[in-house]
């Protein structure tokens, strides 16, 4: 088998990074823009200059080291993934990919690789969604999907403001939009990320190379009552928020198993007010994580969502359903696909051909120019927690299909073939 | 109508201590040990000083004025309610008990009247359980009812134990025993309290005489599965919390409505990990709060809950139970009960003898002394609110019904009688 990459490289990378987590011991917990976020961009960008990278913020804070091509005016490839994280999270989600590219950048210096197409490797913002709701901000951004008037309005738990948070980190909420890529200007988006499911482990495959992402949506739902002493108000008096939010909360998962077709439902937040022990709760608030390879699949579960939710809303209570998120499922490259598949076959590799039941950014970016996303393998299937785990190996194996495709797509003609 | 306190002067004391709350223009919000209950402290003190009272913190923070009999050996009727809140609660749930016996003391020195047996006027800490859970407190500490070792096991929901919030409060939780009252120590105790029910208005009562207080039961339930991720995940292979914890939250208020006899049931507090849009929860927790005027009652309620509780766990999840309160029925002083309601008449007021929804310290204390408990009405029965509301006329009327008790249970005899 071909190697390339150096797995003791790459551990040292991602445990580096590792160290800036909000929850010590209890997983990776690093919202965008929080000070752990501040570390490890510090430390993205220390590490991509020692890879001979240029590297620079952007305007919404995604950090980007270049590697300049001999022909600096022809547009980039452009590989990474984002290093934020979910509450609680593991240390391979997203950063695996961010990693992957200063590995790959590690690779072109080492082994003198001069590029004719520029390289440009990114970390990436807010893919989670967890502080500000939605996820995948930074592709949007730079893709030109998000409304710069988003900034305003998306809030983070606290009531702290995008624009706000960005300010404090030190950005210029009204520059945002240079962050915004020009069509044409990237050559190709390439991302590895870990699979997050147990498919590739099952099966005894090295890689997994997506052909397309499922469609997703996201609602956030809430139940107002009245807040009332739990002693004294007799139950047939009652108009209690979680009651209502739990007559919905009962039915929605198996709207999803009714429906079949690989639709996944799921409700990861919710929250109680005023939650005192002896207190009727008034206000009740969760989401609704909705996805499945087929469009219409994820139309027709929100719609039976909403109205499950809202029929729940009798009894005095009211209830609000908002759509946060929609996304239909997307195509990736077909020609990228195929490039990263004939090098898995080349180095060695099992490779399948996936759908990826999770977004990414190359969900994003493939609506704006030719994306390919690989996939390595997670133990026992496990992600968004602290046991969340790849081996090095099996992400060196990842990472090495990807560095065979960059310099196919940016070595000058007659050296693309690396060994 | 015979008047003897005065409805502005009781005004300024509830608005005066409502200025402590950690959530201003959302209702009161006053966690025991926190700067807020520092400063009501404070402020209990310095009013009661104002009173002329002698004025001592005990070793848990209890706040006490002493007004000294002519026969200081005598034991003392203790007058008082606590000065805790829920979250986002109202400025008279217990507030307006420990106002009451700062307007009697404020009686007895405008009228010169000189006690043979002292009186002790106390706001107590921690009836709610808000901060550290199980709920009254102080009462039990009184009456020598808690374990000292509680104060290490008890603790917030940021880990923070009881004994660490008394030291960081300036108490010296190793003398915390010193608080436990000698039996025979306390000759009566009596409490003022809003009803936080819809009864008294409803009927255009001016004061109920509570006769017995509701049993009552506070349960812990955990459940926890496996994290993973919201889109990788199939539906049939998930270890879901929240969609364990929903399987027993659909049951369990219709328990408290099929067994009738007045009986309620209430979740309040629910809390969701790791709490992210994204992700599959893996842990719940959330409590059940169960009450009912017979302790059978009670008691099949919590084997009913706690049995469909059980039934929800399989399925990979694992599930625990803790009973943190049980609390039989408990009758209060016939004597006082009397005495109370015959004052009420003598007043020209309407009373009813009640049973209380609500735990009250009264309960505990009725454990321990003579006890006796009023409830001046609750507007719309609503409590645990920011929309809690008593008139001070109407609170004037509860007020005078203690103050022409506590003179017969105090003054020398000859002199029990109050124009």
């Amino acid at each position: 088998m071909t190697r390339f990459s150096d797995p003791q490289r790459i551990q040292r990378l991602i445990e580096g990074l590792d160290r800036f987590t909000a929850t010590p011991g209890e997983g990776t917990t690093r919202l965008t823009y929080s000070p752990e976020f501040r570390q490890a961009a510090d430390f993205l960008r220390a590490e991509m200059e020692s890879a001979g990278l240029t590297v620079r913020e952007d305007e919404v804070g995604n950090v980007i080291g270049r590697l300049e091509g001999s022909n600096p005016d022809l547009a980039p490839v452009m590989i990474g993934s984002h290093f934020d994280s979910v509450p609680n999270g593991g240390k391979f989600d997203g950063q695996a990919g961010v990693v992957a590219g200063i590995e790959i950048a590690s690779l072109f210096r080492d082994r003198g690789l001069m590029p004719e197409r520029p390289i440009e490797f990114i970390g990436m913002i807010e893919e989670e969604g967890t502080r500000f709701g939605g996820g995948m901000v930074a592709s949007r951004i730079l893709a030109g999907r998000l409304d710069m008037g988003s900034f305003d309005a998306l809030a983070d738990d606290d009531g702290i403001t995008m624009a706000e948070a960005m300010a404090r980190f030190g950005l210029d909420p009204a520059q945002a939009h240079r962050a915004v890529l020009k069509p044409g200007s990237v050559y190709a988006f390439l991302e590895l990320h870990i699979e997050q499911g147990p498919v590739l482990e099952a099966q005894g495959d090295d890689v997994g190379i997506v052909d397309r992402v499922v469609g997703m949506a996201q609602l956030k739902v809430t139940f107002r009552g009245q807040a009332g002493h739990a002693g004294t108000t007799p139950m047939n008096a009652r108009r209690d928020a979680l009651v209502g939010a739990v007559a919905a909360l009962s039915q929605l998962p198996d709207l999803a198993c009714a429906i079949g077709q690989d639709a996944v439902l799921t409700v990861g937040k919710l929250e109680v007010h005023p939650g005192g022990a002896n207190v009727i709760p008034d206000l009740v608030t969760f989401t609704v994580d909705i996805r499945a390879p087929k469009d219409e699949v994820v139309r027709t579960l929100v719609e039976r969502s909403r109205s499950v939710i809202e029929q729940a809303g009798g009894n005095g209570l009211t209830v609000k359903v908002e759509e946060q998120l929609f996304v239909s499922p997307v195509l990736l490259s077909v020609e990228l696909h195929s490039t990263l598949t004939r090098h898995a076959g080349t180095l060695g590799l099992k490779s399948r051909t996936m759908v990826s039941g999770a977004g990414h950014d190359a969900m994003i970016m493939a609506q704006f120019a030719p994306t390919g996303l690989v996939f390595v393998p997670s133990r026992n299937g496990i992600s968004h927690a602290p046991e969340e785990w790849t081996d090095y190996e099996q992400l060196a194996r990842g990472v090495d299909v990807v560095f065979a495709t960059v310099c196919e797509l940016t070595l000058p003609e007659g050296q693309r073939r690396i060994e």
